[in-house]
């Protein structure tokens, strides 16, 4: 029997601010990847999204951004190796003790969009993520896209590390994401989304913008939650999931 | 032998701005109440003062603040038990990280300033401090006036908690500190301060501003670090309490 | 012919988040209270906000707040007047330069609630509120209910001062309005609240909740933006102002 | 009898934290850039030194800079010009606000350092900042170095424009600034700082780094003042200055 995590990123509202649908999604996923504050979230959202991932049992994973609430941590920063080591273990800290509050587990990290496309040109960043990850905890798992930089310099130092696949995401011949930029490259169409997932857990590839396919390493497929009709696709998803006898796990089991 | 702790607040620098002469004060005391980057500090400073106390066998400690940054955390702010748990938790994680990174260990709680204060009239907040230390870890200290309703508390709910002394500070009858805004309410003559300690280490007891003396139960001294001359008053009291052979020893050891 | 101001507090957005209505808000109003980014709104939504003024003809008021995001600027907090003061100073000037950028000028200013409930027990934090408002501009016009301390403080500071009332809470007999904490204190029918305004557009007093009638000095009607369904009752209300020839128009041509 | 501005970035200090030697250095300088609170300053601090620079017959201008106070406003971030304009409007009426309120005018503007780096790679972040000075006063004053970008684009946006020179920097053959990474690039000797400013004076150029001079064109030399021995040096430049007759005024009466 095939066995797969579903991940999506949780946790994102902050004090009165309400962002995305955690209630609905946390449902239908395994893996949730919780902001810890930075970026988006706070102490209460930290706490709160914990909480609701134990309810449903899905994994907790901290989810760690650039200090730039106003930009939602999207906006690249030139920061040192040493400041984002700083940011990620003191992040990394904060979930472990709402997990610790809550008696559940911390499973994975995995470091918010922006942060990651930085490792590609720097790896020096991939370098920074790595060991935080490691000198905080060295059973903790990261989770990332198979082949990247920062992929192979978790593995290298040490760390158990998943792979994930994007259902909502056109992929290139090389197995890279198809840039945002450029049109059918965020797939909306909730059918659209699972039947690439359901080709992917066939076949182990998937479908490219060119017309092909790639292979994708992949023990976790990531669903975007802050988009309109978001809840309505993770949910269809896991259904299918479901019927066709996939079982949908928290990731820390498949590595 | 006479044993007693040293202890001062640490770690108060943020970004460019530093405040205090941590690497000088570390070299003296024995705990060091480290900011965790609400009311003063930020990741980097957080690590750099835990592994200078790793330099000098320092104790650490996690001293969390009201998110008030410009106001270093000092106006009374009507915080929600809930909130102050939720900002308890996620600042104490956020320094055991940067211990489990250095590979150091969390000794003990100190709230900041404003905060013991605001547990005198609210002692739901006591409650919301001593639950999040608790919640986190149900071994660590928490060090507080002896006394006061926040130590009761936290011995109430299990927690070991050390007293303290204020070297520094004038005490009434009853055990309070007298209000920074009489004369005479903080003593800045090194000499003083270290007879005053001197005395409540021969006899258990510290003299009062109105002219007697009053029984105090403390393991811990605490030291003001941010003050002009802190660093030359702390030096001084450790040589005169390693001349008398009082051991000074990090109060985890103590209680 | 009569006529009347209606206000809302509006740009209350931050960053990604979004809060409120304020496009189908600001087509009835005639006054907007915009967050200026301390509690609530950032440049970016300061400056949309202001242009959507502007498109509908809304008259523009700076609403300073607490530096306290988190809290959403509603949890009192411990300021001395010299920092309320220059919170406010720096707030209003940030409102006014993008009115200047946008080629509107600033009718008024009306802080925050809580702000405005902490000079109830401190004179001096009303002082401080007009000072600032008259020092950047003394022919700003302060809005707030009339009879309390602000409302005089503003008035004997020599600045033009609009009272105001509110149309979804119910009023004590001396004027002040019911505390929310007590069941029926915000009226949430749109009918009802249309009822009272006309009633005190008649007759020049509010019922209250005790069965009587008070006395309410208002050239102002502020109507909550925030809650679900706001739009709908503040919409149903200027069109039975409407239908009464009642005319809707800026506080600052009335004051 | 020739004339010449000083200026150096003043009111970096926030909250608790002291930064720089303001009220020593504000006696010697004609024009004072001061932060505005998103990369260092804060609205008690702004105020303060509006009013230091009052006392002073200091001429004032207000310093935008990036919202990130943790790095003090230095890393590059990929912000929009939208973003930009919006921080760079915020910024400067926070500071017209407190000129209003203390009776001064605000005779410039001059962006951060990291700020006027960006706009060299981005021409469309110099327009923002030339859109945004312009757009909340036409006559307003910019001031940069001569011969960039955004000198350039201010100049072409209409703006009145003042070129400044480093004292205390080393300069390339093209008139830019040498890397602060090459040894010798930052002059700390105060005699050498001095020859040079009179070099320049005398015959409008500076000696560069190669041993040749360039041609500098400058209203207002440029002295840094947040490092050690800040103080002493600008001292020592406006006491040769004067006793040069050399008048120093406000950069506003030569441009």
């Amino acid at each position: 029997m095939k066995k797969i995590d579903l991940n999506s990123d949780m946790g994102e509202s902050f004090g009165k601010y309400k962002l995305g649908n955690d209630e609905e999604i946390m449902k239908y996923i395994t893996s949730a990847n919780i902001a810890c504050g930075f970026h988006a979230g706070d102490p209460h959202v930290l706490k709160y999204t914990i909480q609701l991932a134990k309810e449903t049992n899905t994994a907790v994973g901290a989810h760690p951004g650039l200090p730039d609430l106003i930009g939602f941590g999207r906006r690249a920063m030139d920061v040192t190796p040493e400041e984002l080591y700083d940011y990620c273990v003191y992040q990394i800290g904060a979930a472990q003790a709402f997990c610790a509050a809550l008696d559940v587990s911390l499973q994975h990290v995995k470091c918010h969009g922006i942060l990651e496309s930085m490792t590609t040109e720097r790896p020096e960043l991939a370098e920074a993520i790595a060991a935080a990850v490691k000198d905080v905890d060295p059973n903790l798992l990261y989770m990332t896209i198979a082949g990247t930089r920062l992929y192979q310099t978790c593995k290298e130092a040490g760390l158990r590390v998943a792979g994930e696949a994007y259902g909502d995401r056109a992929y290139n011949e090389d197995g890279t994401l198809v840039s945002r930029k450029l049109p059918g490259s965020v797939i909306t169409d909730a059918k659209v989304v699972v039947e690439r997932i359901m080709q992917f857990l066939e076949t182990g590839s998937m479908p490219t913008y060119q017309g092909g396919t790639v292979k994708v390493d992949a023990q976790s497929i990531c669903m975007h939650g802050d988009t309109p009709g978001a809840a309505t696709m993770i949910k269809a998803l896991r259904e299918q999931l479901d019927a066709n006898e996939i079982e949908v796990v928290p990731v820390g089991t498949l590595v």
